[in-house]
């Protein structure tokens, strides 16, 4: 067995190990950096917070060079999708170290793209993209709609609230964040109507605009329901070739 | 190519120039119409967005007359709704600063007209008035029953919290702002029941009210992704006579 | 034309006079009763409304004289659906006048019978009802599991919540108004768990409870749905007839 | 008629009202275990609900005695999921009089098995089981592309957000109470973005993420509403055959 095989490829046994050890190291990162936002860390805590940064940043660090090796073309492996989020996912943690610590909250943030190494694993989330491509077109025509309907939602309550709450409608902008925590029925209640127009603007805007919102949260689930059975049936036709 | 081409038709480069031209404008000028209600707009701000407005309102009134310059009926043009949506989407600017400053604020509302000059282009826009038709007899019953609920919900809600929070469910009409909130689950938490009827009460009118309220919501979704599908498949088609 | 015709059927054209007459007299007096629950009225507009509850109540009087007058079985009509619900539109009216104005607000509130009045001329509410008998049985399931849903959210969110916040999650019943207001999601904010197990809690029965709540809320939307189409289809097959 | 019969089976009359019999008093414990959780229990109320508990002890011991004595195996009905249940039902009970009444709140919830209890009873929760299994697959993949948005959406909001309001968006784990009362879309309003950028991101991730949270729910409905007619067909088939 070569290593090109280990590296590049999930069908022999030592290839699966490979590929499972890496994937539970860039899940205990991610648990790592949630870990770290912590307010109150003990020292103990960042202690071996630290150990598990080093220690995945040289496996990380490790599986780069093995990939650029085993790859036929070095050059496309680097500037690849793949080969970047590689890079991304340790390069924060040299640059911090070699440097400065400046601007290191910035840099803390990259190392999240240690979560994209995960979707070389994952089927699902590969069906996902092809799913988003299905409706690309329809996604854009009712992105439109939606952008539109939050902008004439946004001017209207700024009409009837902006002179009786000031501070809370203070501008189309302000306004927006309103559309959006109601259109999408969240309703913090952080900016909520007053007025009576603004109430039955409210009501009006809500029954139709539920309709315009919910076609594409439809869209992404049917698209996503339609490549799940799609996967499961090409399972199916797999099992019945062997 | 004569000007009337240019002007209404898009089917020659030219016009579809002139399209895009006019579609650009009209987005800065709704983006500019945002920006001028911001509260501490700076002096420089504020002299570019004038310079914006009157720079669109010269190009949408040059576009206004050779619209009416190149239609075989003028009067025809000027009522239709169309030449109405153009003419009101430049008259704000120039009744402001003929008359008088008063009353600006209404005035300024006005030019929100422009937005629906993009209506002229949105194939989109047209199928959604189509989608609309298609479902208005469902959407007036619906409409019916919806507003029913919401009558029968706010006067069962005034029985059981009026005397308990005099101030929030003071009236009939009251207790509907706390209906809408509630029925199109936004919860905006500015008015809830406090009684344990009106708590029970509540549970009982969104398990029957939620049924109600998406049915309008999955009349206007499955219409307008129906008349999306319907483009695309004619789109197909006109591809295949090609 | 007899008077029997013109009470009780409405295919001649003074029938359907008679019918629209007394539904506009119904919202009327409904607005009118909204109206009254304004906690500052003017003695101008109590004046008017007391007018118009005279008003409306006279001639409800007399339709319900003519519909007993007209009617084959006097008895069978007083007991029946209609007949009671016509008494009961007029009733509160003679006892508060009769008797003593104490306890009013009970009383004022049977005057909400007169909204049901109107299923009388409304075909929709018909089907409405029929729709609800075509899910009774699935109905009667789901609810008995959301209920089950609710009890076991409850018992579980107040063993996470109640000691650190005895005010809000006081008892089980207590919980109950969270469990609804949180699977609804309407979540007004006046409960929400600040435990890191409540939490928690929260995310996974939000997570399957979404599902089950939805069940009845799509067996009510897809019954009103289909009974909608049936009537459309029965209309066009009515029209081939003639 | 035999004891077996009469306990393990329904389809003769004494075997219904036994099981009828048994279901009221698991919901009557149920309710009383309710009842318990009140803050001001009258000495009265606490009495009543005393007998209630040593009463459905005691019957719910004499049905696990019988059921242990008509069982042919009885080591496999002790280990069986509704032997475990019918003994976790009581256990408590016998445990907090035998010990001690220290940690009795831990005991006093064991006392909801009772509820398991009428699991035995429910076809239809029966069918839930299954319809979780026809769709346990789709779950697993959606609950994992569920809780990666979740992370998603929790750390890029704390990269908005944490520096603003320090006390609300303190860690990565807070800013998943967030992520998950949002993209449910409940809102309790105890947690939102005042950031500009954080406003943006929470528009972003709604309209993906709605899509993506309406799956696991839409898959739950639908697997639900296929078992119950699949019910409803074989009761149709059951009675053509007899």
């Amino acid at each position: 067995m070569d290593l090109k095989t280990l590296v590049e490829k999930n069908d022999t046994k030592a290839g699966r190990y490979f590929d499972f050890f890496i994937q539970f190291l860039i899940t205990l990162s991610l648990i790592a950096f949630s870990l770290e936002t912590l307010p109150n860390k003990s020292d103990e805590l960042s202690f071996w917070l630290y150990i598990i940064e080093v220690f995945t940043v040289i496996v990380f660090s490790i599986e780069y060079l093995l990939r650029l090796f085993v790859s036929d073309n070095k050059l496309k492996f680097i500037f690849s999708f793949y080969g970047l989020i590689d890079l991304f996912a340790i390069l924060p943690f040299y640059l911090t170290s070699a440097i400065d610590l400046r601007s290191i909250r910035i840099f803390r943030l990259l190392r999240l793209f240690r979560a994209f190494k995960l979707l070389r694993y994952s089927k699902a989330l590969k069906r996902f993209r092809s799913a988003f491509h299905m409706i690309k077109e329809e996604m854009i025509i009712f992105l439109t709609a939606t952008i539109f309907l939050i902008y004439f939602a946004s001017v209207g309550i700024y009409y009837f609230e902006s002179s009786v709450q000031p501070d809370k409608f203070s501008s189309v902008f302000d306004c927006m964040w309103w559309a959006v925590a109601t259109l999408t029925t969240v309703g913090y209640g952080d900016v909520f109507p007053i007025t009576a127009g603004g109430k039955i603007f409210t009501f009006i805007i809500l029954i139709l605009g539920l309709g315009i919102i919910a076609v594409p949260t439809g869209l992404i689930s049917s698209a996503l329901t339609k490549c799940i059975s799609d996967e499961k049936e090409e399972k199916v036709s797999d099992k019945l070739k062997t």
